[in-house]
């Protein structure tokens, strides 16, 4: 009783080889909903026998049967002993569609984000480099990662914790991984913390979304480093701050100038550790004087440690945080750099008044952080093996390090002349002759090079132009040879 | 050269137990940066000889002589050959410390949160039942988990993909586990999936954060379900929007009143297959209207479909998504429910003009989920593991849920009336005795079971009293026990 061309329609349909993942009679049952949905099955029209159609369409009967079920399951047809399957009453509002579409016209265009989405999408998120390759900064050295030690760690912790394993975690983190937390940034940054203290969060960014929401309102202003890491700074301002930029020298940020500004701010984000991206340490007198400013004003103090663990001469400065008896510092961390990225563990050190308010907001952003990565990552730290894999990394990255200044200088010194840092897994790159930073990057991406232009992280987007060069997760061969691949990508530009 | 009570202080410090965890040369050279800090030592002041005060301290000369090395290090103190270790002129920024603080007074209450992160934070965030127990609504039962065969299929992620799985995910998710997900909801779920339409996140509460901020702006109005779950109306809530309840009946909301309602609204948020807490399945007419509405307001439909692999009465209704030609609707699915809560892996289906959009904002708020359970997750679907493992566990909670109708009839009889849900994984139950809502669940908890009340989901807070009894986590044995407990507990209130 189907007409020819809905026959043809429904056998489209069962061979169109997107549909091919499912079984005949859902192909079938979907066939039929789709031509009921576009109107080409009205109210009250009669369905084929299912002989009948199990023939025309060289199926079982059953398979047909099948469909029909589903059908009428979920309202679509009804079934009358003797007198067959119709299309349901209840598909009725369909009817309206064409009437209803022409009614209020619409351009999809206008209402697809809120402008807050749509300041969001063009401001474009924080990409990570995925498939690292020589120079993506910020990535870690996964290949030497002690990956059949953390599976032993994580069998005792399924082995130890069973099922339990598997459940919610407490929203601000399992206690033992707080407590190995606390006692690491204790002893290695010179923290004030306790296990009550520490919020386990995923990742440092998910620190600035928190930090941003909740300490802030919309329209507020925040004080910024410029150049200043893009990823903070966008999170800033999805939150609806205003982003007040405050220049960094050779000493860190510039404090004297929060502290003559006019106008006040409810809080400033900073990477004293190690600036990104130009790799200043805070000194400290700055940090005494952030401390006091931030205590007078009544401030917060936001201390981004992202990669303090890799300090190549002598121990890093300690924290801002084990500094400030008034408690307005939130210390960040993260394991996304001293361990790897998919691992999707940071945290915060919060001022106690924090702690409800932080983890309640968590809450609803996302719930909590998975048990099982936590608890391995404690046995890890209490272990011994967190602080021997940073150590035996710190030793590899710094070799790196040298050794990508020595091909900087050999290979590229007509271009760029190179910033050594005192830490971390990137080396800023000047650009010193006359070619623009974009093309450079465009080059070097179309000769199988990443690199990250630096004069995006200033304020203005007109910071001194260059790249920051990763080093961290690249063999000296596999520098060597994308050195001599990006220094003929730039000849070829001159 | 110190002072008796400086040399005491220091003393107190390396007694305390809460510094018992830092090597002796880290407490001395914290004690000593203490007393810098306090203003107890100041600029200029000359520290003891590193001999005497190892004498005094009763500890060898090279811890004292580390600790020195660390505080010069930090610029503390100015060591002079042949004079010995004075207070860093460094530290003057301390000295204004008392004058400063005299200078503005600030209440620490006044400062501490924004208006929204007060709003937060007072509206209570979204608990889990942590440890459960009978009667812990919302919880699978993680110990009928097949984890061998996760841990088997994990050691195979990591050996095909080795370090590779310790970097960033792509920010939409892994393709192999989008494809999963396509494939699953369009064969379970009759919905219109491919995998680029996918985006892979933590949890379904990360949907609602990213829906409301991606899609409307604060101040909108947004439609949701009275009834309500109510981490969707905090997290909504959280974003600035404006929550417009819209009563539930037992067809499920009442679109007819969205269709009349004089405001119009850029979204709604509903639970069509298994409606939050009343249980209510959205009829065939309801849908189709829904989808014309969204259509021709161009608004939004955010479909949490949240536990429909939990259904026992046949098949559930397939979803919203896969009727609707409009693409307006967002498909809402988590892997909480029906595998275990602890994975920290949920998703959307979105429609094409929203992938990039909400994938960009999702980088802002905490980058990516991790690898390896994607990759596990993806292996575990293609092996028809997780298609068995929720008939397993359907056949399990069809069960339980009979018994505790049952216990309930039996024993709970004379104060609340249950309605046996077609679906899901807890039982509401109506008060028809003249106890309190609050006192029930307080006496319950007292007696070490937990219940999740009824009204607090409702618009005015002032809906039906009862309580959600959860049932798939416990046992049959489990449950009598705590019904028993239960009875007992609610008799003492009469």
């Amino acid at each position: 009783m189907f007409k020819h061309s809905q026959l043809e329609s429904v056998k489209a349909w069962l061979a169109d080889p997107a549909h091919a993942g499912l079984p005949l009679h859902a192909r079938i049952q979907r066939a039929i909903r789709q031509l009921i949905l576009d109107g080409a099955l009205g109210v009250g029209r009669p369905l084929p026998a299912s002989r009948a159609l199990a023939q025309s369409l060289g199926v079982s009967r059953d398979t047909v049967e099948t469909a029909y079920g589903q059908l009428h399951a979920e309202g679509f047809i009804e079934r009358r002993i003797g007198s067959g399957s119709f299309v349901s009453q209840r598909t009725q509002p369909m009817a309206s569609r064409g009437k209803a579409r022409r009614g209020k016209a619409h351009s999809v265009s206008q209402a697809v984000l809120g402008q807050r989405g749509t300041a969001l999408f063009q401001q474009g998120g924080v990409r990570d480099f995925l498939a690292p390759r020589p120079f993506a900064p910020g990535v870690p050295d996964t290949r030497g990662f002690p990956l059949a030690t953390w599976e032993r760690l994580q069998r005792q912790v399924l082995k130890a914790h069973g099922s339990e394993a598997l459940l919610h975690s407490h929203p601000q983190g399992m206690s033992q991984l707080r407590q190995a937390i606390a006692d690491y940034v204790n002893l290695e940054r010179g923290a004030h913390a306790t296990p009550a203290r520490v919020l386990v969060l995923t990742s440092s960014q998910q620190a600035m979304t928190l930090c941003a929401h909740v300490l802030l309102d919309a329209g507020e202003r925040i004080f910024i480093e410029d150049p200043v890491y893009h990823g903070a700074r966008r999170a800033f301002e999805a939150a609806g701050l205003e982003c007040v930029p405050v220049p960094v020298d050779d000493q860190g940020l510039r404090v004297d100038l929060l502290q003559a500004s006019p106008q006040p701010a409810r809080a400033v984000f900073l990477t004293p550790s190690h600036q990104y991206p130009t790799g200043a340490t805070l000194s400290l007198e700055r940090r005494l004087a952030l401390v006091e400013w931030a205590n007078r004003e009544q401030a917060w103090i936001i201390e981004d440690d992202y990669d303090s663990e890799f300090h190549y001469a002598g121990r890093p400065t300690a924290c801002v945080q084990g500094l400030d008896a008034h408690e307005r510092t939130l210390y960040v961390g993260t394991f996304s750099k001293s361990l790897f990225p998919g691992l999707r563990l940071g945290y915060m050190v919060l001022p106690p008044q924090l702690v409800a308010p932080m983890t309640v907001a968590r809450t609803l952003l996302d719930g909590h952080s998975a048990p099982i990565p936590q608890l391995t990552l404690a046995r890890f730290m209490e272990g011994g093996h967190f602080g021997a894999h940073v150590r035996a990394m710190r030793a590899v990255y710094a070799e790196r390090r040298d050794t990508l200044a020595r091909l900087v200088r050999r290979h590229l010194g007509d271009f760029v002349e190179a910033k050594v840092p005192a830490g971390g897994m990137q080396m800023p790159c000047r650009l010193i002759c006359d070619i623009a930073e974009q093309d450079a990057i465009a080059a070097a991406r179309r000769a199988g090079i990443d690199l990250q232009g630096l004069s995006e992280m200033h304020a203005d987007g007109q910071g001194q132009a260059g790249f920051f060069m990763g080093f961290a997760a690249y063999t000296a061969e596999e520098m060597e040879q994308a050195t001599r691949t990006l220094e003929q990508a730039l000849r070829r530009l001159r």
